[in-house]
């Protein structure tokens, strides 16, 4: 658990993505409802659209979107050096070009500061050097020094942004910095990285950065179990875009208190829901008379009051309806998967429950009837 | 007001329109929560896809998309009669080409009973044939003519479907059947029709058909004037796809009391937004900055949480959540319309309402910050 200003989070949590100060297709309330306690948004996108500087000027992100619990922004390492071709990177910060309009930008570590700064996110994520995943230890090794440094020039603007104070002159400490461990899946530079960044000050928490991005399965775990050793026992740990069930069931596993991913609202767009018996994918012409909900053990709106004939209906007609009404069913399934990973670790039969889980997850695909 | 199986009717009212059992892009809590008192669906649509059969087995309507308020069906008429070039008319049926995959298919008043019997909404409509709304005397004539000898034919078909019972082999009487007026923009038409109409037995209700179908509003307003004074006083009226905001009030003035339209939830998905001061786009430059909600007056749930220039930001990102609360809007600001207007008609002060009303809906724009 830890506390934010905009309320206390139980660990472990998945955080609901909305990129753009929305999650796709859900209404705050639905969130609230779902019991969702944190989300995620993104400084780049919003820098972008609608600028960062236009949601400060109306009250923050919180406001902004109206939801008035804790928010986490990422920098937008991510999404910049996913811009293949588009930009050059330096010491000094990175050019591209926006997805948007292709006007030139240019993001530095101090900027990115003063973005999240703007949006007033209850955790801000420091500016990074993301590489693939399958990526070489030299490569690997120059983005996770550059990480460092840029964490040092993040922490000092973030430091400069708390001295200059809220729109009042106050002293603002309303925020939370997390740096990114990064290493890519080699375990000598993850172990240095984590050392580093931890040496740098006493942080909220531990970003760890560069994994579910292209490489195996079996290296990201290992590479969990890595930082779990020498990452501080006491601070949560927040596994960057992962992931789907299994994955946040492998990862508490490995010590990880946090995670986001689209996955959720994208596969629920497209038809895909998460069960306890696997996916299934609701316009399959089998659900055509289903009386049944799309998991019998949910208790989230959807599943307690639409059959999967309705839902597949609502699909195959292209109904707005049907978009909502997965993508909440399949946030919420992974808000209450770590429901009931909380409730396994504080009974002290996580590792019976999640191999349990893990089996039947992975074993069975849905019967039709 | 009037009584349904499913609850009572408070008149005059807005139906929102579910045409495929969903108001596209809200959830049946939004509406519930809006104050919607009955909903609106498509006999035709529901035949094609998912198929009124499948709906039967599956509890009907109300269960399938978990609406358990009043719902009205439309027969179908006006959707195939509008299929231009793709359907032949004769005195037994319509002969006509499925607009989804083109199959050959047949409606009879008959099985136009049957498909809104598999269906099981509160109130069902009569097969009707519909005309242009600039149409000649002699053809909004032979319309109106055989629309009331498939009157004939539906009743007597409403008739068998209620001693076969319902599935335990009950007598059935939880449906109302309502004629349909045709006749076009020729009084005489409507007078003479609307009198055969009342002769075929005492009716629950009756629907104005064949209007907002191409004629011009002030033809409209006439013949819903002289309809008025030919249909019994004590049965609801029903104006079939009507209305913009200043035709329900235009219409209730002439004694109309119930409403249906696609047009709050279409211009919802649109951007553009119903408010006391007339409508506004919310993709304008304008609101880019606005911290205003859509109607200072309105107390929705996107009213109530958002400003204008992050519903911009919705639609300028192409968010789902700001189709969803547009419609939302603008059905709750029908709604809230049609309650003001009967508080005004039983506090005896409607013309002076409507005349204020009216005025301010035409005279004013929104007036930018």
């Amino acid at each position: 658990m830890f506390v934010t200003p905009h309320g206390k989070v139980e660990t472990p949590a998945f955080m609901a993505v909305g990129t753009l100060a929305t999650v796709k297709g859900l209404d705050p309330e639905d969130l609230r409802r779902i019991g969702a306690q944190m989300i995620l948004s993104n400084a780049y996108h919003l820098h972008l659209r609608p600028g960062d500087a236009l949601i400060r000027s109306l009250g923050g992100m919180h406001r902004f979107m109206a939801w008035d619990g804790p928010i986490l922004t990422d920098s937008g390492g991510f999404q910049v050096f996913s811009l293949e071709g588009l930009r050059t990177v330096r010491e000094e910060g990175v050019e591209f070009r926006s997805h948007i309009d292709g006007s030139p930008r240019f993001f530095t570590p101090e900027l990115v500061m003063r973005i999240e700064r703007n949006l007033g996110a209850d955790v801000i994520m420091q500016f990074d050097h993301v590489v693939p995943g399958q990526s070489e230890a030299p490569v690997a090794r120059e983005a996770s020094e550059r990480s460092v440094r840029w964490l040092e020039r993040c922490a000092a603007e973030f430091d400069v942004l708390g001295i200059e104070g809220d729109s009042a002159g106050q002293p603002y400490d309303m925020q939370a910095l997390f740096p990114i461990v990064q290493g890519g899946i080699h375990d000598a530079l993850r172990i240095e990285g984590a050392a580093r960044v931890a040496a740098v000050r006493d942080w909220h928490g531990f970003g760890i950065g560069g994994l579910s991005v292209g490489e195996a399965k079996p290296d990201m775990y290992r590479i969990l179990e890595t930082v779990h050793d020498v990452l501080p026992r006491d601070r949560p740990r927040y596994l960057m875009g992962v992931g789907f069930p299994e994955d946040l069931v492998e990862g508490v596993r490995r010590g990880v208190d946090m995670f986001d991913c689209v996955a959720p609202t994208r596969m629920g767009r497209n038809g895909a829901a998460f069960t306890a018996d696997g996916r299934l994918n609701i316009r399959r012409a089998e659900f055509r008379d289903d009386p049944r909900p799309l998991d019998d053990e949910c208790d989230c709106t959807a599943c307690a009051r639409f059959s999967r004939a309705y839902l597949r209906h609502l699909f195959v007609a292209d109904e707005l309806l049907g978009l909502r009404l997965l993508s909440l069913h399949n946030v919420h399934f992974l808000v209450r998967l770590m429901r009931h990973a909380r409730s396994a670790l504080l009974g002290g039969t996580f590792d019976a429950w999640a191999t349990a889980w893990l089996a039947r997850y992975h074993s069975r695909s849905p019967v039709p009837r």
